[in-house]
């Protein structure tokens, strides 16, 4: 029998009170899967309370699946099924999801899983670590950013909680827009499509001339998680190997004149992972083929807003007559990565074909993000972070040369000088196998590794040292660190410095 | 020359005073692109400032791409593109882009360009909308939602700012393993992926099986947006009628022993477009046809949550004891949609290789978001909003069958009796040629035009009602509008209600 009563001088109605009181006593195993509630009418007389109070309690307790209601019989406590722990399921499926999976998936997901994902935000201050491109959290402009998006909360909540554009929010289309005029690129909101950050514009421009035959070239080595994409699209890949200057345009060249390339991919700028940044002539003589061989030009400017050495020309976009170029931009190398929001900027005709494929793979972005950033981007904030970014970076890019010059003899590995960005490149000198993941573990540091950057096997030992979440001592600290590791290596063979 | 002064009052900075001045000048046209500045010396000796403070502020300038710097000369306001108008560049692109896009993409861009999209979150009160699947804002519990978005930037900011986890965030995933345990199902956060909505749970499933050869069974009618990824995938559609009792299981029995489904698709509750929800027995068979051809199911669940009618059964997936299903939910038909937020339910190893695809199709979805829907998830509110949600669409759908059965005549139409969700069928009867569009639209009110549920052409004509955006008396008199249409039609044809 139920024994409970209820309180008469709480707001709480009735009705609410009852499924609270049943609700602990079946949290508590005083009511059981299987047991029968008193009817209706027995617990009204019981408590006290009309029959529709107790009707409506148990038709809420119904909808959130407490209960079974069956017309002319009393309710009766679901039976729950219990949740397991993970790892319970394991062995269970009747389906083998390798072969669901198309070969391609399998060999993404194989990737998947030997390379390490940067998600984890907990700053381990003991282990520096140079292996991920993200940014210092200790300069996110969170303070500013939550009013932003206190503001445009109050202002267009119940707008920005429905359905959005799904080529964007306009405001922040716009805001871009007017963004990109610093870097010499006239573009209209139409010519912007707002995506969840670079990675996903890279995956909607594969995934529009996705099809049997389709040959990109990329840079040797390049941005590592292109390369999944293309082979998720059973893309052929053109390695075409970048020297000092970026992408090889005469290996380039002699590739377009063997077979047709279907879309050229590039960054300019502070190369991932190289740091190389093009200039003036190499832009415009890679139009140029582009040009004479008609081929679109898919220009990665994941970290254009880092120009902070006065040293970097205008993107190839700029230049850009015959709309030939596929421009994206991203936030989350100078802003937050968590906020997934980046952009395509191309002809309307490339964008509006994008906004198809964005439609049908997840309809729209989040409204409320893209507002809070259209603000901050609006109230000055975002060029206010940019130049404090600059001024950080300028200095912590210079303390890790003057580190590594320091630190690493130039008889162990050669290194590159970027004008901006967060990448050092490191070439090897040549040496016997070394577990270098281990050498640095001791040390207490942790690099990328080479290989991921390349789509077949590298000629040589190179590491890419990312400088975007350490401060200047941290930097110094690596390096110096990173110099033991070396020197330890290399003096078993006779190397010191 | 430069004609300002610096205000000795102000907190502000010099440097930073100076580069305000010199934008606006540059605003009101007082410093064209191509003028010199002064050098630094000049400058600073005008304002009485220190050099390094002009020479600041030029950085600045530069790193905002207002000037060109250069070693040893003054620096030169930079010549800015202008920003185009939307539209102008349409004829100049050097590329065609509808080559360059695959066929397949062509055809998702044919269908996009046709169809409505519901971005629209203005409220046009004159037209009474029965088009789209978008829940009445009025009903938003906006207020409760942006008090937990505080308390999760607040409590984890810096975090949730980074770079999140391609899964989805824990907290979120554990929160809906627990929901999910009241409609029957027993998953754990490792059995769950966070998606960007629904329509994207669709994607990254069809994604991974994607390749030559692979059919798909769907309901006919069935989820339009569905169609067009098929087609974007290259994949066959096997279309199976849907009878007043679900998918007709002996048609599928049949296609099922002719050539490999490699995947059946079904919406058991209030199906998209028809309202038609499956029993006990169907839900059974349709398991056991899976398990015996070893086809693996996706069920779309989307409207799970709206069964307020009390005679709904549990999910298939609930009785999956071969892990065979494959379980999509959203909370955009019950909470907001413009939080792009749902999620997959399967065995780990099929959520595993669906991670990996979202890793490198856009990393991670953004984890404020998410973060403050796992709390507005654990403070209760979410289940009070679901009650609440119950009780005001069981009354609407009440009114909805009311108003057809006064207003629209059984020899012209028939239509389904949802027992919950949103969304009411009419299968019109047999009529010449009629403009649908224009009749709607003169007596002010909008509806979905059957045909885009269908892969191949209907035998019929038959329009779907929802009536998710509209209160009780807006129903009313659009239902009495929709007889009011329907009769200039049918009376015409001699067949008066």
């Amino acid at each position: 029998m139920l024994l409970f009563e209820l309180d008469q001088r709480t707001t709480q109605s009735k009705s609410k009170q009852i499924v609270d009181r049943l609700l602990e006593m079946m949290k508590d195993a005083a009511l059981n899967p299987g047991d029968r509630l008193p009817s209706t009418r027995k617990l009204a007389e019981l408590l006290r309370v009309h029959r529709t109070t107790v009707a409506l309690a148990y038709q809420t307790l119904w909808s959130l699946g407490y209960v079974e209601l069956r017309r002319g019989t009393p309710p009766v406590v679901r039976c729950r099924v219990p949740i397991m722990e993970p790892g319970d399921r394991e062995s269970m499926s009747a389906i083998d999801w390798s072969c669901v999976a198309s070969p391609a998936s399998e060999e993404v997901y194989r990737l998947f899983l030997t390379r390490n994902a940067p998600c984890d935000n907990t700053l381990d201050r003991k282990r520096l670590s140079f292996e991920f491109i993200k940014m210092d959290p200790r300069l996110f402009p969170a303070g500013r950013f939550r009013a932003s998006l206190g503001r445009a909360f109050r202002d267009e909540g119940l707008s920005l909680l429905g359905y959005g554009d799904a080529q964007g929010y306009e405001p922040l289309r716009e805001a871009i827009a007017v963004r990109m005029r610093t870097h010499g690129i006239s573009v209209t909101r139409e010519e912007i499509l707002i995506t969840n950050g670079a990675q996903h514009a890279l995956d909607l421009v594969l995934r529009m001339i996705a099809r049997p035959g389709i040959t990109v070239a990329v840079e040797s080595p390049c941005y590592a998680d292109i390369l999944p994409l293309l082979k998720q699209y059973g893309m052929d890949i053109a390695e075409i190997p970048i020297t000092g200057e970026g992408m090889d345009l005469d290996v380039l060249e002699d590739r377009c004149r063997q077979s047709p390339l279907h879309l050229i991919y590039t960054m300019p700028n502070f190369q991932n992972p190289t740091g190389i940044t093009t200039d003036q002539e190499h832009r415009e003589r890679l139009l140029s083929i582009c040009s004479h061989y008609g081929i679109p030009l898919l220009e990665d400017a994941f970290e254009e807003e880092m120009k902070y050495s006065g040293r970097v020309v205008l993107p190839v976009k700029s230049m850009d007559s015959g709309q030939r170029v596929i421009y994206c931009g991203t936030f989350s190398k100078v802003l937050f990565p968590g906020l997934r929001v980046g952009w395509v900027a191309a002809h309307p005709e490339c964008i509006r074909r994008l906004a198809a494929l964005r439609r049908y793979g997840e309809l729209a972005p989040p409204g409320l993000l893209q507002a809070a950033l259209s603000r901050f981007c609006s109230e000055g904030w975002y060029e206010k972070h940019v130049s404090m970014m600059h001024k950080v970076y300028r200095k912590r890019m210079q303390t890790a040369l003057t580190a590594l010059e320091s630190f690493v003899s130039p008889e162990w590995a050669r290194w590159t000088r970027p004008g901006g960005g967060y990448l050092i490149w490191l070439s090897m000198a040549s040496h016997p196998p070394v577990d270098w993941e281990k050498a640095f573990a001791s040390e207490g540091i942790a690099v990328a590794s080479g290989r991921s950057f390349f789509s077949s096997d590298p000629d040589g030992t190179f590491f890419r040292l990312s400088i975007s979440s350490l401060d200047d001592a941290e930097i110094d600290e690596g390096v110096r660190r990173l110099g033991r590791a070396f020197q330890k290596v290399y003096e078993k063979r006779g190397i010191a410095k």
